[in-house]
């Protein structure tokens, strides 16, 4: 059966509780999303002035969407498989003083454009190996949550900044209004974690996903399946120290709810022995930490 | 040539400025050097109660030497490499309600003891990878630090519980006193990144060292180069945020006096795609955050 082919011509600046569907997919059913980079692809070579072209765009981190899931209720969990991620053949980067966490050391206002070819970045003569990722992925908010920014990461998901998100990687979001209403863009062909410079390399890319309702299995903040089968929790707020802590809390609340036969000591220990804390990204309006514990000290485990 | 055999009979609970060697060794020599595990190996089986045997332990995390490097001088690095590390066959952990940074998870006092055999450890039944690293490695501290304990990581090194200081990796620390004064201690069989129930899974250890010194080198806060090659600034504060800021500009330093002709834009744009931000402890009385570019984005990069 064909992909259905969800172009980059509608999309959203922010997640709310009340959006209006553009598309609808059945669970199970196979769509090609069209995303534009985070700056609506209007830089298109190094030296680009972007302060002068952003007064030209609608905003930043354009998501597409929002694509309804059929049947996706409050309470669900709605998973979207990333079958692919193929990032156009160039990307881009603006750095700029006193921006992101290496503010400090940025002199000027600097656009860079590389070139994308057989799985590797061209930065400036060295090959960097390609990894393709979605920044911004989420759904409809809780109503309590209002409307938020697709700058923002929060409980919907949103501009994470997980590099996990990767083909391969499945991200399980707590469904908060009827049909999910999924959006998705800010594809990077490449990002460390933290994103220190405020940018990774942004591309426009077609995302092939497929998307399955979990009935009644929301957890509060979104959970990654990453390629190699490692569960994160994705967890955001205003210092790292915060979101550190809900990180640690919301996993180990994630394996109780899995883990039967084992105490909450002993679910403390694992994580100390095999869980990692770590940073996805440190310069959106909420920072992000993850926490996963290693696959193989977990086999089998299932969201 | 025989290795060098340092016992556990002398160790240190905390780095100062001056410090007297129970050893010297010279540059290239190799050794073997046996470290108490944290609870100064006074738990010996599940159940034993921690609070009780501290009181007759000297206190926590002993850190065997100070060993004299012959030539160190202030202002000169001395790369440390761990050619292997030999963790007893078991190892304890210790929780307690309120204490880590799962505490208020945690029910009561309890004390485990796991087995290791054939690099696995037997978690309650669950055979997790062994991945043995050492807790505590530092050196004499600057006059201006004055005496730190070996619970607290900083400049000098410490109990940085970085993950990443294993068999394979070096460990470069500036030198701040005549002999640099090595000290370690603190092995763990296991541990994940944030060691959040406040312990890895405690071992007492032989560990293989041997000891370079490379002159007028130190850089201001530890680097690891791991088993894999990559390089790793670990910088400690009271805050993760503060932590992942010095960790940064450290690494952007680091970077910026290897990498002639790259300019400070475009090392900051290689950062935020190929270096990650990341944590090492955060349950020490500073906590710790490492930043390292990836190797293959870095070829032949070098201390």
């Amino acid at each position: 059966m064909p992909y259905r082919y969800i172009d980059d011509s509608r999309f959203i600046h922010e997640f709310a509780p009340g959006l209006t569907p553009i598309a609808e997919l059945k669970p199970g059913e196979r769509a090609t999303v069209r995303t534009l980079d985070c700056y609506c692809n209007a830089i298109r070579k190094a030296g680009d002035d972007w302060l002068e072209k952003r007064r030209h765009v609608p905003g930043p981190n354009p998501a597409t969407g929002p694509i309804a899931i059929q049947g996706a209720q409050p309470g669900d969990a709605l998973a979207v498989h990333i079958l692919d991620i193929r990032p156009d053949a160039q990307g881009a980067m603006n750095v700029r003083a006193g921006v992101g966490a290496l503010g400090q050391y940025i002199e000027g206002c600097e656009t860079q454009v590389f070139a994308i070819s057989d799985g590797y970045v061209d930065f400036f003569g060295r090959r960097l190996p390609a990894a393709p990722m979605i920044g911004v992925i989420g759904v409809a908010t809780a109503a309590e949550n209002g409307a938020i920014s697709t700058e923002t990461p929060h409980m919907h998901g949103g501009n994470m900044d997980d590099r996990f998100i990767t083909a391969g990687s499945t991200v399980y979001l707590p469904v908060s209004q009827p049909g999910a209403q999924l959006a998705l863009g800010d594809v990077h062909a490449l990002m460390g974690d933290g994103e220190v410079a405020i940018c990774g390399l942004e591309c426009a890319a077609e995302v092939d996903i497929c998307c399955e309702v979990i009935p009644g299995r929301a957890e509060r903040w979104p959970v990654v399946r990453d390629a190699q089968g490692r569960y994160r929790v994705n967890c955001s707020a205003d210092t790292l120290d915060k979101a550190a802590q809900l990180a640690r809390g919301a996993l180990l609340e994630f394996l109780e709810r899995r883990l039967h036969g084992m105490t909450r000591n002993q679910i403390a220990m694992l994580m100390s022995l095999a869980g990692d804390l770590e940073i996805a990204q440190i310069v959106d309006p909420l920072v992000t930490c993850r926490m996963g514990v290693r696959p193989e000290a977990l086999p089998g485990l299932e969201f």
